[in-house]
């Protein structure tokens, strides 16, 4: 009854955001433990094949995605280049949804987000796996949590409560003012060979100038409004600014990777 | 009532249909705005990691997998360069089957199939999500739009029906008649390098040979019908004539890719 | 009444296990085709995009997770490059899973595994779809037999009763012994570049050492236990000893691939 009260009803749905490839099975391995303890789950891939140990993109794509789906569902995150180390696995109640993974950087993005936290530590090994390889939490330890917390089981049962403030987190680069400008950087490059900034876009900037590699772009509102193939700089769907190509790749025609210097000019104010 | 009528019940099942790649967490986004608003989804990964903005592959696949569902299943499409531009969003009716993305040709091998379609544009925004991001109507439009439809809300509130004429297609090319034989050329490489083509075989073909890159290949009946390795001529999987190298990649042995021409031989009549 | 004693309750759940890619559709018309014929089948994306034609690969993976799955799960696998010759396909019962695919040695590792398979051949294509693609059987008869297995259908009507020994197996490479070692090899490079081999750990091997390459590794815990980017050996998630890097990929460190000659010693006894 307190428990009802505290977490609310499960949603039945464990997504999973991994750094595992389709073709490997390990993927499979942790849905069929997932499904022999909780039947009723229904699965979502969130995302996988995330660069091997890139707990960044990780921790951006939960932040991104996880918010959007039903309260109550839980999020199983492997990316988890410490595995079987002294590095603690967590569970997490935050802004409705629950988390389960480990605690190396991977909630950062959660945790940036506004509410209070509540974290326990993964200790009670009777919720886990008989036997639990060193090498493969996902499976033996993060699977049957996940299934435990989807099937409506207390977190409170997976072990102590922590400090939320305990956790790991990464250092997020934040822009820096220069000039008039701030100076922010590319922290990401998309599938689609979109630059994805650090710099988030206030409100009225529409008369705002965006410089990168020596080019100034206007900010514009989507991909097409610039000629086939030219660059654009656009708000992205996640509000930071991100610099794509027409039709084509920024990154390809830019050379560009993470870390790229992005200043973003706001329009100087007539006198 | 009408409305039961017209659509019949839904299946509860949404396919999606994108070039997003799997580590992005575009679809992840997408997966959970549908599961928001219709708990009761069942989401299934139709095609994903089409090449960036390849509306044709997109089109081809809807067309083969979407009529093999259950009726009255949803097929979200989203391979949208055009996104947040003047193009339309569409829902339509075809086949029995739903489908809802842009209006940019994604649409035109479901079109193709026997039919009278019924479309609306999608103009209600009170099914949208409240604020909409130029950069991503998967997540803010077609998604919501999807489950509104999946939950088996009527086509005719997501807005007003447009003539199916008026919708943007791809000009497909065609086989040309070129002697006594067809002439068509490769539109699709499929992963395991076979050479898709748009030339359909006709009944009772078996002695036809195909000719392409100073080769003659006759019909055969599967992949290993050749030696290993070798290159062979079959009906593929969708009715259209491919070639197959038996074990290996026809577009490695080649050095092929679409556009190639390919010419279909029907046996010469005995005289 | 004598079917449900003899293989129980289905689960609902299909598994699917493949090596066609996520862009090309085939997947999607597989999973329409399920659907069509058992609207309540629960998909599960196990393992895609195996190298073309990897029937090894495939047999790992299945051998991997399908265990873990609830009891009466239906794993279809398609890794068929014979598809449409002479090769058998099968429906098999073993370890309390179903497993449907082709005859060529997909079920290899499934089949070491302890206990006493049934197996029948597919030949009522009362099951199938109405026209078979001599090159697409996933779609025309692997997936109807997994629909009908998976809504209760008893395995008995899918075609007689073969006997198991009569499968294809694959050769797998036995460690041999090589002095007061055991001499095996890579079998396989997973997506994080570790190298899994064919050598089991036996209890009690902590102080037993690797040696490949021109390197002696101890046996350590998990991947973390090294200097970044240095070589460890461990006992994987399956039980076989691979080797990994810290934070890399011993593949690339190594310019390691399969075949790769691995020793393993274990510790002299003390006199």
């Amino acid at each position: 009854v307190k428990r009802a009260r505290r977490v609310g009803s499960p949603s039945g749905i464990v997504t999973l955001t991994t750094d595992f490839g389709s073709a490997d099975g390990y993927l499979g391995a942790v849905k069929g433990v997932i499904l022999a303890r909780f039947r009723k789950a229904e699965l979502v891939d969130l995302a996988h094949d995330l660069a091997p140990g890139d707990i960044r993109a990780g921790s951006e794509v939960l932040a991104r995605a996880a918010p959007l789906f039903p309260p109550r569902s839980v999020h199983l995150a492997v990316v988890d280049p410490g595995v079987g180390t002294a590095r603690r696995g967590l569970a997490l109640l935050h802004g409705g949804q629950l988390f389960v993974g480990p605690d190396n950087g991977l909630f950062t993005g959660v945790l940036e987000q506004p509410g209070a936290p509540l974290v326990w530590a993964l200790e009670n090994w009777g919720l886990w796996r008989e036997e639990v390889s060193p090498v493969f939490h996902g499976r033996d330890v993060f699977g049957p949590v996940a299934a435990h917390l989807a099937s409506g089981g207390d977190p409170r049962e997976v072990g102590p409560a922590v400090e939320p403030g305990s956790l790991v987190r990464l250092a997020t680069p934040a822009p820096v003012p220069e000039g008039d400008a701030l100076r922010g950087e590319v922290v990401h490059v998309d599938r689609f060979g979109n630059l994805i900034t650090n710099l988030t876009a206030p409100q009225g900037l529409g008369a705002a100038t965006v410089e990168l590699a020596e080019r100034r772009l206007p900010l514009s509102r989507t991909y097409g409004d610039g000629a086939p193939g030219a660059l654009v700089a656009v708000v992205g769907s996640s509000g930071r600014i991100e610099i794509a190509a027409n039709g084509g790749s920024a990154a390809a025609v830019l050379g560009a990777r993470a870390g790229l210097v992005v200043l973003l000019r706001a329009p100087r104010e007539s006198a």
